[in-house]
């Protein structure tokens, strides 16, 4: 095989793994439901749909019935006991409100012996929204915030307050059942308070802050958010479990699986990257020249979400940069290689996943006239890969769980592709 | 130990290793001299006296005679048998080209019994040299390549061409006797033909490449000069043996030993690090944060020369941006810590060495008011760190291989200081 078909096969595998079905199978094994309650499954998110459906295939006639609110157009067919429903995203929209209240109304009622399935997927915050004030007043308060420059952090501190739902309100309202949530991750280190505003997670902003916030921003509010605002959101969810199933966590660990399975020794360095896309692959290139002449083939495994830097006006994504300016630190390097991949298969504003590069591309480039510096400075990644047949195609994933770059370092002697198409 | 303790520690130890006087008593266990022939020793560069004086320590009365070359102020006293020069740097002066001849005469009609330690290190290209044309020519054909934009390569093309002892030449006037070239690299990826301009080095230029340089940049130059050039210079030694000592390779082996020593378990990542500061400072805090709950206790290490990127006016090196901008990464992990070292002791234009960081970093500053970004941004990491006890002061250390970056993940209990002082 050559690095490039090592590269593909390592790629296919931890697409797969971070596909939401995948990731719900494997989260559904760690679960064990009471035997003789009734088990309710609410789904919700932009992969709601994938997320119930492999639930329904596993658990099958288990399940008592439940709901799955996701974005318009991402329903697939039905799938048995379960309502469909489509809302606005990401302006949540009247659909959402009554999708969630149809939510609410089937977690009523349940006893210690329930259990609630959660399946919970980014877009969550929009889909899944019942307020307490008129939607009307709830924007205005949003737009105010936003207005004055107010972070994520403090803007979730009142909206909180003002859900039916978010804040681990949902699950307070599923007691005294179990309450299991199964978490698709789409953001860096996972803050289950953030993905879907945390319908099952206990809320860490107070009363005091929420107050802090509105004078630091002299907010306009009616009485009646007034008074929601001194209610306190949960501090502890005695009757949840929650499971993060799909991260770029597992799309890290199952690119070291593959990479083993490829006989490279793997090292996942970071899952939280949030450099520089270009630096981030000058890096890399300084970690492949100091090992190229280590005894054993390697593979160093670094996920996150990078950062382009904009100096120019050309086209690639982020992966693309990390990629190309590895490419100059493996000039000179003997069978290394270097792959950068959004997991949802389009990097930036781009038709490709990432980029391949190995220790041949800077001197390719260079034989065609092309700067690989220069390209950097004009944010042209893409156009340069594209010459030497170091784009990424895998077309959407149906995942989205942020990237991963793979840097290969091998050993011993490749079999050349004409000897392994004989064999 | 806390582990600004073991911090500590591990500074000095990679400090000890990197001495040119620890670096050329490591080379000389790797060289067995033939038992009977002479022994001249021709030491170069700013480290000159340091590097002869352990020679001279080791070897004693072996050593036949030599010179030592280095810049004015270096010499540090008499050695036995070796004659004293000194020289102008970075500009070569007629004080350089009268020792260089010295230097020549001493390895005249040597035997293949004979041997020659040459110790090389930073400052040489200045200090010897002897030019086969007036100096004044040479001066104006470097000047005519600077003024059009000629890259080092380019220049190093022609200046190897133009005298009597760069570019391999000075090791082919010492054949037949054998030549042991110790190298104290101050440069990344221990370039042999650029340090000093590589006196036993072969050259990988040719006198197509020369005449090329001439024709690209329309070069002045007398029929001397154009006949030089198209002199071959050697591209192959075979009575050379080359051993780079001190360089930011050992002080990383150093660094990875001492923390080893107090039991980290250590992995050198990079030792040829050399993208921005700040962003390989984000990379290492990354790298924490995805191990900051493995059972062992580890140590990852950076060696290079990282690049500040200028975007403001305040104060601080490479050092201090690397590690100021790590300690945004280590804030939320425990037992967590990161420094990085300039091995001269001087980083950027500050009387600091370094910077210090571990998990209480973040927090303490944003505790005063200052917002690391906002530092970052205003390249003033030095005060930042001036204020929460971060600055690495170890005065002139009288060595210069790059960086060295340490980050500590400990785990199990900490001795806390209190009780180690009762012990």
């Amino acid at each position: 095989m050559t690095m490039r078909q090592d590269a593909e096969q390592i790629i296919r595998a931890s697409l797969q793994a971070v596909q939401p079905d995948a990731a719900v199978q494997r989260a559904l094994e760690d679960i064990r439901f009471e035997a003789e309650g009734r088990l309710i499954l609410v789904a919700i998110g932009k992969a709601a749909w994938q997320m119930a459906k492999a639930a329904s295939h596993k658990l099958g006639g288990r399940i008592h019935s439940g709901i799955v609110i996701t974005k318009y157009d991402h329903v697939m067919g039905p799938l048995p006991n379960l309502l469909m429903r489509e809302a606005g995203h990401p302006v949540p929209d009247a659909n959402g409100f009554a999708a969630t209240e149809e939510a609410i109304a089937l977690v009523q009622d349940l006893t210690p012996r329930d259990s609630v399935l959660l399946l919970i997927s980014g877009g969550g915050s929009a889909l899944f929204e019942s307020p307490l004030i008129p939607g009307e007043e709830l924007q205005s308060i949003t737009d105010q915030l936003l207005r004055s420059g107010a972070d994520i952090v403090e803007i979730n501190t009142i909206r909180k307050r003002l859900s039916r739902v978010k804040g681990g309100r949902f699950a307070q309202l599923c007691a005294p059942a179990r309450v299991y949530a199964v978490v698709l991750s789409d953001i860096l280190g996972d803050p289950l308070d953030m993905i879907a505003s945390g319908p099952a997670t206990p809320d860490t902003s107070t009363t005091e802050d929420a107050l802090r916030v509105v004078k630091k921003y002299a907010l306009y509010l009616s009485p009646q958010a007034e008074a929601l605002l001194q209610k306190e959101t949960p501090k502890a969810l005695a009757n949840v479990r929650a499971l993060v199933t799909g991260s770029v966590r597992h799309l890290c660990e199952a690119a070291a699986k593959a990479a083993a399975t490829l006989g490279y020794h793997p090292h996942i360095l970071a899952d939280s990257l949030s450099c520089q896309a270009r630096e981030a692959g000058s890096f890399m290139g300084s970690i492949a020249r100091r090992h190229q002449s280590t005894g054993s083939s390697l593979a160093f495994i670094v996920g996150g979400e990078t950062v382009v830097k904009l100096t120019g006006s050309g086209k690639g994504g982020r992966n693309h940069e990390l990629a190309l300016a590895a490419a100059k630190g493996l000039q000179g390097t003997t069978n290394t290689a270097l792959f950068s991949l959004g997991s949802d298969g389009t990097d930036g504003p781009t038709d490709a996943a990432g980029g391949y590069v190995d220790q041949d591309t800077a001197l390719q480039l260079a034989g065609q006239g092309v700067d690989i510096d220069q390209v950097l400075q004009q944010n042209d990644a893409y156009h340069a890969l594209e010459r030497v047949g170091g784009l990424l195609m895998t077309g959407p994933t149906g995942t989205n769980v942020n990237d991963v770059s793979v840097l290969l370092i091998r050993r011993g002697a490749l079999e050349s592709p004409s000897i392994a198409c004989n064999m």
